[in-house]
């Protein structure tokens, strides 16, 4: 007999079937008996009534393994509309001693702490295990996208021999005697490979050595990025960006739905032109609505994103808005500055419902623009002769941007700390499982 | 105007269009010049003949970007019968200096050696450009098919606390203080996510560190790794990764035709099932066959895996075999025995065409018999206790493999070294670029 998933129940009725899954909760009435049995999948109901079955359930531990064979009916009282009768337990795999917080009910309880201390068993939560699919489907998506306009993946290093893009926040490695460090991004191979494939992107692990504890940040993450060439500028990118939104929310929509119910989700409506404003006139604007005077700010503020964030919903009705044009001497030195106020560049921000979400922008293409902004900042171009050489050999207008998976995925979700949205988090304390 | 790809001259014969790309070759023949043009896809040639076009050109070193307007005829003599005429050139970004080594020429000349220092712009040569493409396109199909099996992406931290399967060969990391480790595999963390999602899969970097040069290792690549719970036993898992290789093998064919000519590359047959032998018969065959007494070996020797290899060739017609049946003491500690032949087990090695490809098999689900396990072999269960909480709670029997990306890239198309096909490869001597 073939085994069918929990969620299948409805395609069965009437026959006889085999599910297999983990013991999640055993309901004892007497007579009768309720076990929900869950899969990767789903939950469903299987009813107990034969003595010799629910003897061998009863000293099992949850999260018990076990095969059940039973006859699929419709019960509008079961979750679902459908459960199992007649059924035959097998036992397939006990589990050693019951879960290490309670694991059927619809809300956690433990704290963060301890939740993560047995991430192990507590991912299998229906509403932790929602989260991940979710990740599962942004990647995904964001793939799928990319690969629908001509991008090429690639997979570049992420042992370097010297820090990306300031000695400052990389781990190191005894890499086999020497020093090596962990990639803080995949930016210089992604640029280099423009020169190769035009259009890349990488989906991959980036490392951050900040020694503090925050919410919002994690040691190691996962990177959705992309880079373009034969760009016209970093409106070309935000094009691009702008298509990867809206292709991963529509994904979500399409294929995720009970996902998003049991988080209580509310997917964003993406427009087909996400607003923009440019950063000098956001500060002028915020000065000239609140009072505050941040028109000599670098950047902006938490409080600031907010701000522009509740503008263009009041505006525009968009959860999303491009801040353009950021100080050029605050980003990094490959930045491409606007030709026409060199003082700000040709970068973005995307914020998301108030908070950035994605950075990005046109980058500089030229081998002697290059030396000139690293001297600039008083960097050796000979620390970074390898990435410079793709410039020295004829490189395109270019751009692209980087995407935090896990806080798109907090963001979507409105959870509150980052370390939801990973699935075993590094940081400062915590190194396991 | 429009810009379209080189690959695209026949379906614009006739109309004036724009080309963007790289100048790959000037071939100056007195009152007609041939510019050919890279793009990120393909080649295509354009007729310079008025002097005002050819003085912006003449100047210029190889790999100057370019953008050509002109008028798409068939042209017999041309490469691919198309070329541009009446040409207008701009110089979007011009090279500083010419490329360390010929690009234009069909096979590179520099030694590997060279060519790895100068890899940010050797890669453009669109024989390298070929490989990872392919290599794209096999993540791409290695996705697609565990997707549509219902296999759910997962990423895992590459930053460890302890070493994955031992404590050899791990990369040490200076984490905020602490020591940290690159992780080996993902193994452990699939195997816990078998809990929740019951089949995953991971493409990602893995750390090994190999202190020694040889063209089959490298200290970083990349895993495609997979895991799969309720399967009956190792069986389940080979036929899931015969499953992989179809799909990837088709998708190379139907959709990388032009990258496997410009590599001379022939794709394998890959069989509906596997010829598949146990690991003591190998030995007792071999033994028969050729007069070495290798019945007590504990594993297959390069030519005893090419001797089964050439076997299989002959006996079934196919490039792919799998071994079954190591010996359990030579796998690792969550390897699943034989029950009926407990000194062998539940194992599997993949060979390509007389070569290890894959390694997979069933692990162990039972905690009582992971702590057995790791007490047999001198471990302590206490140093696993995040892995070990999994199977505490419940394991369905799971098994899963693991394929290195550029190895299967390496064998599909015969290249002699593996740093052919890792981008930016990390050996005992090469950080950079």
């Amino acid at each position: 007999m073939e085994r069918i998933l929990t969620t299948r129940l409805a395609q069965h009725v009437g026959e006889r079937v085999v599910m297999e899954g983990w013991l999640y909760r055993l309901r004892r009435m007497g007579a009768i008996n309720f076990l929900a049995l869950r899969d990767g999948w789903g939950i469903a109901q299987a009813v107990i009534d034969e003595p010799a079955e629910l003897a061998k359930l009863a000293p099992l531990a949850d999260e018990s393994v076990l095969t059940v064979e039973g006859t699929v009916e419709a019960e509008p009282q079961a979750p679902g509309g459908y459960e199992l009768r007649q059924c035959r337990v097998h036992v397939l795999s006990p589990a050693s001693a019951p879960p290490p917080f309670e694991l059927n009910k619809r809300v956690l309880k433990p704290s963060l702490d301890v939740f993560l201390d047995h991430a192990a068993v507590g991912l299998r939560h229906p509403q932790k295990r929602a989260i991940f699919r979710l990740g599962a489907a942004i990647m995904h998506a964001f793939r799928g996208y990319l690969h629908s306009q001509g991008f090429t993946e690639i997979q570049t290093p992420k042992l370097v021999a010297t820090a990306t893009e300031s000695g400052a926040n990389v781990f190191p490695v005894d890499y086999l005697g020497r020093t090596a460090y962990l990639a803080q991004s995949p930016q210089f191979y992604k640029q280099i490979m423009v020169g190769v494939f035009e259009r890349v992107f990488e989906v991959g692990p980036v490392f951050r050595a900040e020694p503090h504890n925050t919410a919002r940040h994690l040691n190691e993450y996962v990177s959705l990025d992309a880079e373009m060439g034969f760009i016209h500028d970093h409106h070309t990118v935000m094009q691009t960006l702008n298509g990867v939104i809206a292709a991963i929310i529509a994904h979500l929509g399409q294929s995720h739905q009970a996902e998003l119910a049991l988080l209580g989700a509310q997917l964003p409506r993406v427009p087909e032109a996400i607003p923009e404003i440019y950063f000098p006139e956001a500060l002028e604007m915020i000065w000239k609505a609140t009072g505050r005077d941040v028109r000599q700010e670098p950047d902006l503020a938490p409080e600031d994103e907010r701000w522009v964030g509740e503008w263009a919903r009041q505006e525009f009705g968009s959860d999303w808005v491009f801040v353009t044009g950021y100080p050029t001497a605050k980003r990094p030195f490959y930045t491409h500055p606007n030709p026409s106020d060199p003082a700000h560049s040709n970068s973005f921000d995307l914020l998301f419902r108030g908070t950035e979400l994605v950075t990005g922008g046109q980058r500089l293409h030229r081998y002697e623009d290059y030396v000139a902004a690293l001297e600039a900042r008083g960097l050796d171009p000979a620390d970074f002769a390898g990435y410079l050489e793709a410039f020295r050999h004829g490189m395109p207008p270019h751009g692209g941007f980087a995407i935090g998976l896990e806080r798109f995925l907090m963001q979507l979700l409105g959870l509150a700390n980052i370390r939801e949205t990973t699935l075993f988090p590094r940081d400062l304390t915590r190194l396991s499982p």
